[in-house]
């Protein structure tokens, strides 16, 4: 069968056939998860490194990050790389290797077909390779998957990926590598982003580079006026890794080609027409969006090279519906208002008293999420998802990052709010944000030692390393925030790790 | 007579009442100069410091800058102003102190009436002092008039204001000094600027600070979409100075509070409406036009000052019509096409056998035009302006200078192009440009003499030791280019001083 049958598609509905054959096989392979769970949330598992696995074997994970294996990877890293041991014995450390149970099926986002019977056959996954893409051989065992559709296996209702998962870093390798066969501009949001698919029909969404890394946002300008950053959607990636969340789906940085990349391959006409050559001689695009998308504000290559993110696409939402949860410390997106929350001390009272925050973990997670940003200094976070089949009791996604690090010159204590105010965490984060702030795992070294993995390291460090100190100093605003709580309250501590020592 | 009765006037019509009234007046007071005269151009004078004065005595002009007042004003300026003497012995030089023949009646822009019984008396020009306004004092003396009336009055056929003009810092003290009693959007152009009017009447063209002194433009805008550039707008005043030209207005640095000197008194809704208060407490402003105009790209005090330059205003169009050449060699003011001289080597051949270009002193004119924008870098020149009253003989005004000095790393060999391409040159201009190449009146030790006469030299130097390093360098490129010339053709040197020795 053959799935596209035009290596240029003329038109980015033509595309968008492609991909939805493409989803549709998927759709085959595909089952949906089961009912919801109703786990008691202190108990839910919230990282499952060692967790034995189902019978489909979804995922083919990786052993387990263990010295020995992040040994094996340190020598394969450059001379130079510093702390990258500091990072391995992080990763080992028993807090980012709790035992957790195996979880039950429906804790999965995707289930895979075992049987052939159940509707279609091999051969039916076949596609023709002259299209640009790789001929589709996947069946139901999991040894054919590319490593985007093992990434989507392996999803389930408290991370995104496990701890130590090998195939993240193939996913990365791919996107990092792959050809790109087809790039459109991605609607909504307010800047320009792609859609960029490779012959494996995996796909990702390309940030552009906008900001030198030295070069810190505008003090005047409003948090929904900055810039998105490429640099802060990878440094986002290995951040919350780091942090032991795994929400934010896997994001590598790569070097483009505006042309070979983008404009030869794209149905995107109106994306198509926004190309120019600049004063120097440089291919430029803009696109089309509500900021930024002008000649003067124009993305160039030097003089076809970009760099740029490419972040892994979660499943379609046709597959795998998502929910939209409005931040109740949501900004006020204007210039002159002031939100509720910046006006009431007790404003938390009220949210823990309001569904979804009255019971299960989602004050936490929230309160994860916060911590999150306050490192990275986010104050973009008007909303976050979750994923709709798990219900209240599942993680949440921490999408979009690209307006953190804009500055490490100053910290922003508002975005630290939840915690101030509500004055609730997890143990388990507690106890890993005091790892990082000890000398041996520091939170700046085990963060340059990640982000050195990354392929645009050898172009310039992710983050400069102004960003790295300005995350230990925000790390210890942090935990200075929970002394004074746990100094003001008893019940600041959620122990989602009743067995862990301490 | 009151000519404006409330101080805070309710809208912008009111005060272009003011205005108006004020131009009124200044109609009773001054007569048209007489017809065109039709002197042979390559005779016209070109500076006419030892002009004796008309009989009415118009400018009252400081004694002319010899080395001796030179010395004083040495003396006035702060120890450590290098080069001051450069600037004094440059001044004093002989091409800058020309004998030239009085200036008949007829070459001056504006006559005053110098019987009071012609229409009005003195008392008409009493104007109410309660309106923010200083009470109007003038009469056929000049003894009474405001510096930018002598300013206006001073204005000839052949330059703005005379060599060694004491008026000229009258005016721009008067400029940076001045309460400002209203400050309205300039309509017109594509960014945004103000027209700021003092009590005596004066009014002066305010363009803020968009740009560090070390930011370049970056590579990628092109030069209409660049930004405009107060410290531009400053230092082409004085490189127009120091190159003899005197065919750009007075421009001076000024501090100002934008709460107290725009917001305050401002008569313009759709400016006000615009203020808003930045993440950081600083006041900001974006106006409306049609380039960067919006809340990203405001204008932002630190918290309320904010860095400008003034300019003076020409004489009312509707007493001086103005008529606006469009430049031959304008570019395409496109991203992709490129204008015809810019593939046509021999394009000047057509610009010369072209009126007005075909006879008299506009093509060396341009050609003048031209060094001075290469020299400043200003690709912007689409059109230069020249007193309607003139006709065809009398010098171009250099307007509009905001886009010059965007980088100082790069030259763009391409602005000189009218003079590579028609090898013309006033020979006054090349002996002055030949003097700047000289050690003891260096262009970039002069420059910076000059401009830190100016207010903002205590804030910070007007143009970045960068940009005066390329000033030389461009220097050296004019005057190859020229050697060029005289290496190929006989017509390079158009004589306009043809007793002057060399």
């Amino acid at each position: 069968m053959r799935v596209c049958r035009h290596r240029r598609l003329v038109s980015a509905f033509a595309l968008l056939l492609c991909v939805s054959v493409a989803l549709h096989l998927l759709a085959g392979l595909l089952l949906w998860s089961a009912p919801h769970t109703t786990c008691e949330p202190s108990q839910c598992p919230i990282a499952q490194p060692h967790t034995h696995l189902a019978a489909d074997d979804r995922t083919q994970p990786a052993p387990a990050d263990t010295a020995a294996t992040a040994r094996r990877r340190g020598q394969e890293l450059r001379a130079g790389e510093v702390n990258v041991t500091k990072l391995e014995a992080l990763f080992s450390h028993a807090l980012y290797n709790l035992h957790v149970p195996p979880s039950p099926d429906e804790d999965w986002l995707l289930k895979v077909r075992t049987k052939a019977s159940e509707g279609h056959d091999e051969e039916q996954w076949l596609s023709d390779s002259k299209e640009g893409y790789d001929p589709i051989q996947w069946n139901s065992s999991t040894d054919t998957h590319p490593p985007w559709l093992r990434f989507h296996l392996g999803i389930s209702r408290w991370q995104l990926y496990q701890h130590g998962d090998a195939n993240v870093a193939v996913l990365l390798q791919q996107m990092a590598t792959n050809r790109i066969v087809s790039a459109v501009q991605k609607t909504g949001g307010t800047q320009m982003k792609l859609v960029m698919t490779f012959p494996n029909y995996g796909q990702a969404l390309f940030k552009p580079m906008k900001q030198e890394r030295l070069e810190e946002t505008n003090v005047n300008l409003f948090y929904f006026s900055d810039f998105e950053r490429h640099n802060a959607e990878i440094a986002a990636f290995h951040l919350d890794r780091i942090l032991g969340f795994r929400r934010i789906p896997p994001v590598v940085g790569r070097l483009i080609d505006v042309i070979k990349d983008i404009k030869d391959v794209t149905t995107d006409h109106k994306l198509a027409r926004t190309f120019f050559t600049s004063p120097v001689g440089n291919t430029c695009f803009y696109g089309q969006c509500s900021y930024y998308c002008s000649t003067e504000h124009a993305v160039c290559g030097r003089p076809r090279t970009l760099e740029g993110s490419l972040a892994a696409m979660l499943p379609d939402l046709s597959l795998s519906p998502r929910r939209s949860w409005r931040n109740p410390w949501r900004r006020s997106y204007s210039r002159s208002k002031l939100a509720l929350w910046e006006t009431t001390p007790t404003y938390c009272n009220s949210v823990k008293k309001t569904p979804p925050y009255d019971q299960g973990t989602r004050l936490v997670d929230l309160i994860d999420m916060t911590i999150l940003d306050f490192l990275q200094s986010n104050m973009d976070r008007h909303h976050y998802e979750t994923f709709e089949i798990f219900g209240n009791n599942t993680f949440l996604i921490h999408l979009d990052n690209g307006r953190a690090f804009g500055r490490y010159s100053k910290d922003e204590p508002s975005i630290l709010t939840p915690l101030v105010q509500c004055c609730r965490i997890r143990r388990s984060t507690l106890m890993r944000l005091r790892l990082l702030s000890l000398p041996e795992y520091r939170l700046s070294d085990v963060m340059r030692a990640s982000l050195s993995r990354d392929p645009l390291a050898v172009v310039a460090p992710v983050l400069a390393e102004h960003h790295l100190a300005a995350l230990n100093r925000r790390l210890a605003t942090v935990l200075h925030a929970v002394q004074r709580c746990l100094l003001q309250h008893t019940d600041v501590i959620h122990d989602d790790i009743p067995d862990y020592p301490g």
